[in-house]
C-alpha cells in the first residue's frame, strides 16, 4: 500500500514548486488542484475508477494535469506515442481496448478509429465537473501505465507499469543519485516514454520541481545548466552531443550546482564524456527499458570514462545477471530481477509471462566485469536505437513484406554521427521498385523515425541452416 | 525481496567510507569483510539462519561489525539496552528464548542467567570460522530486530523490526531530509535502541558513512559540528543544548554543510530553537517510537518556530490520524499506518495484535491543526521521557507495589531542566518507610534512569470511581 503520490506530496509540501512551463509554475497544491478539477471533468465525461483510457498530447502543462487528473480517479493511462502513424496508433487502441481516448486538439486527426470514444482536451476543459472520492492509499500492484514497445515478433507489446514499480524505480534512483531540497528535473524527454513519465513520478515522491519543455531546444537548455536554473536533466546522446555544441560555443560551463545528466538510449561516445567533463557536466550513463520502469544499471559519473561502454552497476534494489554463465566476462542475455520489473502486458500479450523467477530476460547480450560493471555488447532482436527511439527491425520487415513487389526484407542498424543509428532495409523484391515508392509505403504504416533512411536491392537475404535471418550479417554488408 | 544490505551496498561503492571509530575507518568492502569475519564465527558457534540471539555491547565498531554478522548469518537480534538491570535483562532473556548472549566482555557480569548461551566478545573474535552462504534477497517480512517497550501493563514487549520496516523508514527518512554524497551521519544514540539503530540502516541503504561515538561528548561533538566533518545528527533535547552550549562557548557555529539535527524524544524548548537557529544548526523535531523503527512524523526546520510544539508531518509512506475524530483541532488517540509499523511481538505478547486494520493505536492523544501538522498533548501511559529514554510508570508501580512495606504507588514525571523529565513516587505505605529504603529496593529491580528521584508519602492516590489510578491528579499535586 502506497499513500496516492500526489495526495500525499500536496499534504506535505503544498507550497513547494511542483511544476514549470514556459513562464507560469505550479506549486504541489495547485498542481493537485489544477489536476482534481480535469478529474472532476473526466468523471463526469463517464469516465470511473478501473478504467483504462488512451492519451495522447504534447508535452505541456495541460498533458501533465491530465496524467495526473487520470491517476487521481484511479485510470489506467495507456501512452501514446505521437510519433506514430495513424495505423500503429489504432493498433494500439484496439488492442489495449482503451474506454476512451483523451486527445489533445492539434493531434486529434491521428485518432481515427471508428466507434473511439474521443474526448478533446478542449471539450473536457469545458465539461462540468462531478465529485468523487479520492483514494488516499494505492495497492502497489495497480496499474498507473500502459507503454507500448515492440519485440523478436514486431508486435506492439502492452507493458503495465504499476505504482509499485514506478516508485521502487524513483527511490532506487533517489539512493544512486542523491537528493537536495533545490533541485530541478528539466524534461525535454517524451511523457509517453518511460524516460520522461519517470521524472513526473520522482517529482511527486521528491518534492521536486519538474522543468518541463514541449520539445528539446539546445539554445535554451544549455542556457538553464549553465545558469543553474536546473540540477538534473534526462538526455540521450543526440541531445547531450547538442547541448555541449552549444556550451562550447558560447564558452559557458555548466553551473555549480548542477549535478546529473542523465543519458539512455546507449553508450555515450567517449568524445562527448571528455568534453561534458570539461564543462563540468556530470554524465550518468543509464540502462533501462519500459517494462523495469526507467534506470535498472546507471555508470557513475567517475567511472564514465574509466568504464567507457558499460551500463554501471544495478541499482540498489535491482538485481542483474548473465544467463547460465559462470565467470565476470562470459557474454550471455541480460536477466533482470527487482520491484521495478512489470508484472505483464496487456491486450493479446495478456497470458505472456514476462519474467521466470522474477528474472526479466531481456534479450540483450552482455556480460559483467570483474567488478560487477554491466556491459551490453548486442542489443535485443538486432534493436536499432535511434535519438533515444527504439527501432524494432521485424516490425519494419513486417510492414515491408506486406508491400506487393517484395519478396523479403531484412533491416539492420547503421550507425549515424547525428542520429546514433538510423535503419538501412535490404530487400529481395520481384520485378521493378524504386526506392521511394517504399519509403512512401513504409511511411504510410510506420513512424517516420522507423522508416529506412536507405533501401538496397540484394538477391536474396543472409540466412543460417533454419532460415532464420542473420541481421548481423546485413551489417557486416554494410561496413563492406 | 529486498536485497541484502551490505552485501549490495559493499558490491555497489565497495570503497566509500561506511563508518569511523575515533581514529579508524572502514569502507562498504572493510565492513563487509570483517562483519562476514564475524558471521563465519558465530556460525562456528553453532549459530545458525533462522536463530534468535541477544546482543549486549557497547557502541564502539566490534559492535558494528556483530550487528552486521548477525543480519548476514540471518539471526534475529534482540537488542539488549545496557542500562538495564540484572533482572530486567534476564526478563528479556527469557521471554525472548534467545538461543544465545553475545556480550561484550566488560558487561558479562549483567547477564547472569543460569543456562543461558553466553558468548563473549573476546571469545567469539578467537573462534574458528566456518563457511556459509549469504543470501543475497530477504524477504520483507524476515525480522532484522527485537527491541523490548513498556507499556501500560508496565510489561516490556519484544518489538519485530522487519526488514520491510527498516528499509521504508529509511526511504521515508530520505525523501524528507534528502541525500548528500558526502554525507555523514554522527552516532551518539544508543545503538540498541531504534535511534541509534536506524543510522546503521541508513548508511547501508544511502551508502553512507557512520561517524560512531561510544558515548555522547558535547566536546567533541561541537567540533566535528563546527568544521563540518559530519553533516547529520540524531538527538534529544537534552544532548542539543550541551552541543548548543559547547558551541556558544567558543563562539562558533555550524559549518555550512551540517544538514539535519534530527532531535526526537519529544518537543525541544523554544528557547533551543532559537539558539540553534542562531548557530545554524537546522533542528528537525521527530515523533517515532519502538513500533514504527524510527520516524513517524518530522518537523522541517523551517517550520520549528511558527509550529512549536508540533511534531510535523507524517514522512512519505506514513498516515497518521486522530481515532474517532472528524476536525481539525479535536483531541483523540493518535494512530499510525505504514510499511514502517511492526507485524508484532514475540515471547509472551507474541498473539497481542499491534494494529487494527493496519493503524497502530499509539496510545498517545494529539491532534492534527488545519495544515496537517501533528501535535502530540498526552504520551501514552503517562510516558515519562527522561533524556531520551522511555520511561512507564506502570512499571515502577509494579515494582514499587512488591516492597513488603509499600500498600500503594502511584509514579509521574516532574519537569526537569537537565533530563527534560524524570520520575517521582507516591507512596501509600504500612509503618515506617524512608525514601532512601525505597530507592535501594527500586534500584535491584529497575536500570537507574527508572528510579523515581522524589519519593511522597501520601495517604492515599487519586483514583477514580472505577478505582483506575489518575495520574495526571498526581502531577497536580506536584506543582501545588
Amino acid at each position: 500500500m502506497i499513500p496516492n503520490w500526489l495526495v500525499q506530496r500536496a499534504y506535505l509540501t503544498p507550497d513547494k514548486i511542483a511544476l514549470s512551463f514556459r513562464d507560469e509554475s505550479w506549486t504541489f497544491a495547485e498542481l493537485k488542484e489544477q489536476s482534481m478539477r480535469y478529474a472532476r471533468k473526466m468523471k463526469a465525461n463517464g469516465l470511473n475508477e478501473g478504467d483504462r483510457i488512451a492519451l495522447l498530447g504534447s508535452s505541456n502543462a495541460e498533458m501533465v494535469f491530465i496524467i495526473h487528473a487520470s491517476m487521481l480517479l484511479g485510470l489506467e493511462i495507456v501512452m501514446l506515442n505521437r510519433r506514430l502513424t495513424k495505423q500503429e496508433l489504432a493498433w494500439q487502441l484496439d488492442d489495449s481496448s482503451a474506454k476512451a481516448v483523451i486527445v489533445s486538439n492539434e493531434l486529434a486527426e491521428w485518432i481515427d478509429v471508428e466507434g473511439t470514444h474521443t474526448i478533446l482536451f478542449t471539450v473536457l476543459k469545458k465539461s462540468e465537473e462531478k465529485d468523487f472520492s479520492v483514494k488516499g492509499i494505492w495497492p502497489s500492484e495497480r496499474t498507473i501505465t500502459i507503454m507500448y514497445t515492440s519485440g523478436t515478433t514486431g508486435f506492439p507489446k502492452g507493458v503495465r507499469q504499476t505504482v509499485g514499480n514506478h516508485t521502487s524505480s524513483a527511490l532506487s534512483s533517489v539512493l544512486n543519485l542523491g537528493l537536495d531540497e533545490k533541485d530541478v528535473w528539466l524534461c525535454t524527454m517524451p511523457l509517453f516514454h518511460i524516460s520522461g513519465f519517470s521524472i513526473l513520478v520522482r517529482s511527486v515522491l521528491y518534492g521536486m520541481e519538474v522543468r518541463l519543455y514541449e520539445k528539446f531546444e539546445a539554445v535554451c537548455v544549455a542556457k538553464e545548466i549553465q545558469t543553474g536554473s536546473v540540477t538534473r536533466m534526462s538526455v540521450v546522446s543526440l541531445m547531450l552531443n547538442k547541448i555541449l555544441h552549444e556550451l562550447e560555443k558560447n564558452g559557458a560551463t555548466a553551473h555549480p550546482s548542477f549535478q546529473t545528466m542523465l543519458a539512455g538510449g546507449g553508450p555515450v561516445p567517449v568524445d562527448y564524456l571528455e568534453r561534458a567533463q570539461r564543462l563540468n557536466i556530470p554524465v550518468l550513463q543509464t540502462y533501462g527499458m519500459t517494462e523495469t520502469s526507467s534506470q535498472t544499471a546507471t555508470l557513475s559519473s567517475t567511472d564514465a570514462i574509466q568504464k567507457q561502454g558499460s551500463a554501471g552497476k544495478p541499482l540498489f534494489f535491482n538485481e542483474i545477471k548473465i544467463k547460465d554463465v559462470e565467470n565476470a566476462g562470459e557474454y550471455g542475455e541480460v536477466l533482470i530481477r527487482g520491484p521495478h520489473v512489470t508484472p505483464g502486458y496487456i491486450g493479446r500479450f495478456e497470458h505472456t509471462v514476462p519474467s521466470i523467477d522474477g528474472w526479466l530476460p531481456t534479450g540483450d547480450i552482455g556480460y559483467v566485469d570483474e567488478e560487477g560493471y554491466l556491459y551490453i555488447v548486442d542489443r535485443r532482436s538486432d534493436l536499432i536505437i535511434s535519438g533515444g527511439e527504439n527501432i524494432y527491425p521485424a516490425e519494419i520487415e513486417n510492414v515491408l513484406a506486406g508491400h506487393p513487389k517484395v519478396l523479403e526484407a531484412g533491416v539492420c542498424g547503421k550507425e549515424d554521427a547525428e542520429w546514433g543509428s538510423v535503419p538501412v532495409a535490404f530487400i529481395v523484391c520481384a520485378g521493378n521498385l524504386e526506392a521511394e515508392e517504399l519509403a512512401t509505403f513504409c511511411s504510410e504504416h510506420l513512424a517516420r523515425y522507423k522508416v529506412p533512411k536507405e533501401f538496397q536491392f540484394v538477391e536474396k537475404l543472409p540466412r543460417n541452416a533454419s532460415n532464420k535471418l542473420l541481421r548481423r550479417e546485413l551489417k557486416e554488408w554494410l561496413q563492406a
